[in-house]
């Protein structure tokens, strides 16, 4: 059995997905995405602590994240857990799934639950199809790097692969943009410029088409908006790689692309490592 | 097409083995081992340059590596290679594996190969089980944390899980063991020990049950030396967990087990990440 202990922390990078295709299927552990992405030192930090009454703090307040409390109550780990992120909540950067995998990781340590890792990826990922609130998120930021999801679902159903690279990533976020709107409604067009994507990568798995092929997919999916465009093409002209996050109202680039712009950018690097718990010993 | 470079270097963890089984097959992309280990903080950095005729520098001299020699063939890269590592050669670690799969991670980005992750696991987890000098470690190390091995092979064929925790690690190497002089021979009892190692720790996936499934397993698969039991017996006394690494004459302990016992160990702690290329952009 496990060890329980007073309080676990886990941190899970932010996942910024260039492309994608939704795949649902009726269970939800193999429901899911194909496309890209890349994970971020900029991330979500997770602690758990045994409570009588189930709760989340986001930002100092008690809040609801469904993706979390669906997580917990799966693994019947009765908590609170706290969210601490720097990155903008909505934006494409994967909170809510990261937030949903650290609370899994960290509620199973600090309870003792004596799960698997995969266990509580699958939970996580589970969680976050049936909020609605993100398709492959969760797979991603379990890996780590520059995650390309071969096959859509949690393990031991998806695939994963990645490109073997890895990046300073500058980040601008505008604003909001409703994962369950898009993914509620008709995705057939954004799944097949998703698909062509992928194609692309999978034939020459670099950063550089991982861009290219980013950006033709949020032109031919019609989810770029003005704005986005307008940065993306900035960057472009400045002779950087941007590509739209989604789904959120954000730009990102490689190395220093938004600076070279004349933009006043976040900047981060691709994370090298999964999601983690942190120990002390 | 991915972009060429002056040089590239990979850093991979070590990986101690503490329990397996073997699973030859035709296809050496499906051979492989089941079993668990820690990947490692201390590892291999792994550099590629560019040269007229192919060849291995490790601690400063020239020498023959053979999972190295067989990736570089099989991925067509005439690169030299330069294998630094403060881990002992020949004691458990992997340290053949790793050189494999930095050197093709190295390889692939300085001669802008275009391969994907997965290939170039594939490609070092084939040389290495080609060379005969082991079954599990790569796709161990390009995983990192402490990775559970449940299906044998390289992507896309074999299965991964881990145990979600980290901790400090020692480690004392005593001397060699031929992993390819074991592997060589009847290992149907080391298997079935190994087999029965799994189903524990897949029933309670914890740091302590690894540890204890691991000595169990280097009991029942008579590899335990007189020397290793000895040290593994002082750390039990002194309240520690100790096993043994295979295939080497190694003791590794969680926390400060060998200091608590009075043993001079080397310390480092498990490795959030996989094999990752180091970039400065």
């Amino acid at each position: 059995m496990a060890d329980a202990h007073e309080q676990a922390t886990a941190f899970v990078p932010g996942h910024a997905t260039g492309f994608f295709s939704a795949h649902p299927a009726d269970d939800p552990a193999r429901a899911g995405s194909r496309g890209a992405g890349v994970t971020l030192t900029d991330g979500v930090t997770v602690t758990a602590t045994p409570a009588d009454v189930r709760h989340v703090v986001l930002g100092g307040r008690t809040t609801h994240v469904d993706a979390v409390e669906n997580v917990l109550a799966a693994l019947d780990a009765t908590v609170a857990v706290t969210v601490e992120t720097d990155l903008p909540v909505g934006a494409g950067f994967g909170v809510s799934g990261a937030a949903a995998l650290g609370a899994a990781l960290a509620a199973n340590r600090v309870l003792g639950l004596g799960r698997s890792e995969n266990a509580l990826v699958r939970a996580a990922h589970v969680a976050e199809v049936e909020a609605g609130t993100g398709l492959g998120d969760v797979v991603a930021q379990a890996r780590g790097g520059v995650p390309v999801r071969l096959e859509p679902g949690a393990p031991p159903y998806g695939l994963l692969d990645g490109v073997p690279d890895a990046a300073r990533i500058e980040y601008l976020a505008l604003g909001d943009l409703s994962t369950a709107d898009v993914l509620s409604g008709d995705t057939d067009r954004l799944s097949n410029a998703g698909e062509a994507a992928l194609t692309a990568l999978r034939r020459d798995p670099t950063l550089s088409t991982f861009m290219s092929a980013s950006r033709r997919f949020a032109r031919d999916a019609e989810l770029l908006t003005p704005a986005v465009e307008e940065i993306i093409e900035d960057v472009m002209a400045a002779g950087g790689e941007a590509a739209m996050a989604m789904l959120g109202e954000t730009v990102f680039a490689l190395g220093t692309g938004l600076t070279d712009a004349g933009y006043d950018a976040n900047a981060c690097r691709t994370h090298p490592a999964g999601a983690t718990i942190r120990t002390d010993d």
